[in-house]
């Protein structure tokens, strides 16, 4: 990936807050590099992105972001290999992603190249800001929100489109339990839950909390019509193996389109695994878990790279899942992780040198 | 309404705007007084309220309001009688509706007396800039975000409670026409649609930005599942009048509990019109329209107070909505108005001076 010459001024900081960060202790999008960039939407079209230090943002008390939620966001990770090359994986998903929310949320459009070589201009600026350390990585937080003005119900005139990385450890320690909702739902058809809009992740924190409480670390969502078919677990996409059989839910106009999720399907098909795309209704699991038939559930995402699932929980019976050895969830982060990382070949392209 | 001791700290801006606004030509919500109130959720609690200039808002680009949209508001209005009495309409019931907003989206409840002293003392203080131009009054936005930092998508540990005033004309000039929506959803059974929540307007624009574009100006909203029951216009709950009867949708988790809402069905009762609170189906209102039997539609809210609808898009057919004399939305408008305004008797005890 090459920068072109788009000319992105770039102001330093004065000084680097590297030295004051435990590179071998990181948790999740705490601590936060040195730069980031700025793109300005203002009179119909976005300026040329800078890139400034890490800085707090200014708003009026009337920016549109503070009442009606006009944002979206990616997430995205930057890895070194042994080299200290860098490098993306899929990243032009994200930023087509990224404008797939923007639509639907009546948010402009971001040019590909100013995502694209803005992110590659702050990548080599923050280089030494990557981790090394196993289970590391450099996390890409890519964002628009509605910086316009006015309490009138509708899409702001101005937004801010900014990029800001935070160098991460594992977004979940250890094994995930997770609760299936019936009560509360993430999204409605028609609604916006293919986006990744911010109000899509607040409306879940609560029953998230619930469920916490409870002992569970996730809530995987059903539809909210019957409550009988699995969706995503917000922070991530679910994938369910019953026998040798790997099935997760389709997408559409209530679920992500998950680029993990849609990587692992291609990895799974490629190691021979018998995939499904279909719907998977909360009894079948039941069923599957029950007769020994359902052997692993795990969750796929930037964030959560894949995350097994030691156990869910469904109108207050918890169904533990077996310890297997051979077991899909590893093989699978293996593989892709390896493709990330540039440990192994990449036969799909998906990796992209910075 | 007596400010209690609650010793609110003032600073006072050194110049006011006040001349610069011309109060006759007052659009909605886009010029703003010159004081705003804010308080601080810090270390597991709310500060004091401090009134402060009207300023911008600093935060860290990792605040959880651009990326998790976890914000919350409230739309009220202050309004001038003949002798410069300042009145509220229903204050508490935004309070509380604030703090069940607060609840589903996981945000710390605002104390009561935080809510009413706190905008008890910003409006004696900002009391020249309440309107008393017919049709305009002072808009009152009490917001509250999350302030925190951090790329983990959980709830903020940092909020900030703020109230602003706009000096405002009315939300729609002139009648509405509206489009009943089949494809496109504003909530999920389970959701978040009786919140005022953030992003349950966000995700309103593009569906509303394509009725404007038909030349609609308001989208009716059906629910998810089926689209047959109409739910509410996303800025404003709907009435019908089929015959002489007023039937208007149930609140649920999918619709907003709207204060202008109950305070008509209180007044239309106590006029004596028959009032209905039950779903309605959309082929009931295209039936009554054919027939003849739907006289009026209009929406109710803070902002649109009482808006006549003209007409109603459906499956690429308008149906208009005949003019009549002795309209119920007229007498209404003219009953809750006077009350606001201390016009007339209110026997309802909503009116609260400050």
């Amino acid at each position: 990936m090459e920068t072109k010459t788009m000319n992105i001024k770039i102001e330093k900081a004065k000084t680097s807050k590297i030295d004051k960060v435990d590179f071998d202790n990181l948790a999740f999008g705490n601590v936060f590099t040195d730069h980031m960039l700025v793109c300005d939407y203002k009179n119909g079209s976005w300026n040329i992105p800078e890139i400034i230090p890490y800085q707090p943002i200014s708003l009026d008390p009337s920016a549109k972001i503070f009442h009606y939620g006009q944002s979206i966001f990616e997430g995205m990770k930057a890895y070194k290999d042994e080299n200290n090359d860098i490098w993306l994986f899929r990243p032009l998903d994200n930023c087509k992603r990224l404008n797939i929310s923007a639509k639907r949320m009546a948010i402009p459009e971001i040019p590909e190249d100013y995502f694209m070589e803005g992110l590659t201009a702050l990548l080599k600026l923050e280089k030494d800001w990557i981790p090394q350390t196993p289970g590391s990585s450099l996390y890409i937080r890519p964002f628009i929100f509605a910086s316009g003005t006015g309490f009138h119900a509708s899409p702001a005139d101005e937004y801010k489109f900014i990029i800001a990385f935070a160098p991460s450890g594992a977004y979940f320690s250890g094994k995930v339990k997770v609760l299936i909702e019936e009560k509360y739902s993430r999204s409605a058809n028609g609604g916006v839950g293919y986006a990744k809009a911010g109000g899509n992740y607040a409306g879940q924190f609560y029953p998230t909390q619930l469920a916490l409480e409870k002992g569970y670390n996730q809530v995987i969502w059903t539809d909210d019509n019957t409550h009988e078919f699995i969706e995503e677990a917000g922070a991530m996409n679910i994938f369910v193996r019953i026998n040798d059989t790997l099935v997760t839910a389709p997408t559409s106009d209530r679920i992500l389109d998950g680029i993990t999720r849609k990587s692992i399907l291609k990895i799974a098909k490629d190691e021979g695994i018998a995939v499904e795309e279909r719907k998977i209704t909360v009894s079948e699991i039941v069923e599957a878990a029950k007769n020994g038939s359902l052997k692993e559930m795990f969750g796929a995402g930037t964030a959560a790279v894949i995350s097994p699932i030691s156990a869910f929980g469904f109108r207050d019976v918890d169904y533990d899942l077996p310890e297997i050895g051979d077991n899909y969830a590893s093989l699978l982060k293996k593989r892709i992780t390896d493709i990330q990382y540039n440990r192994a070949e990449d036969k799909f392209g998906w990796r992209v040198k910075v």
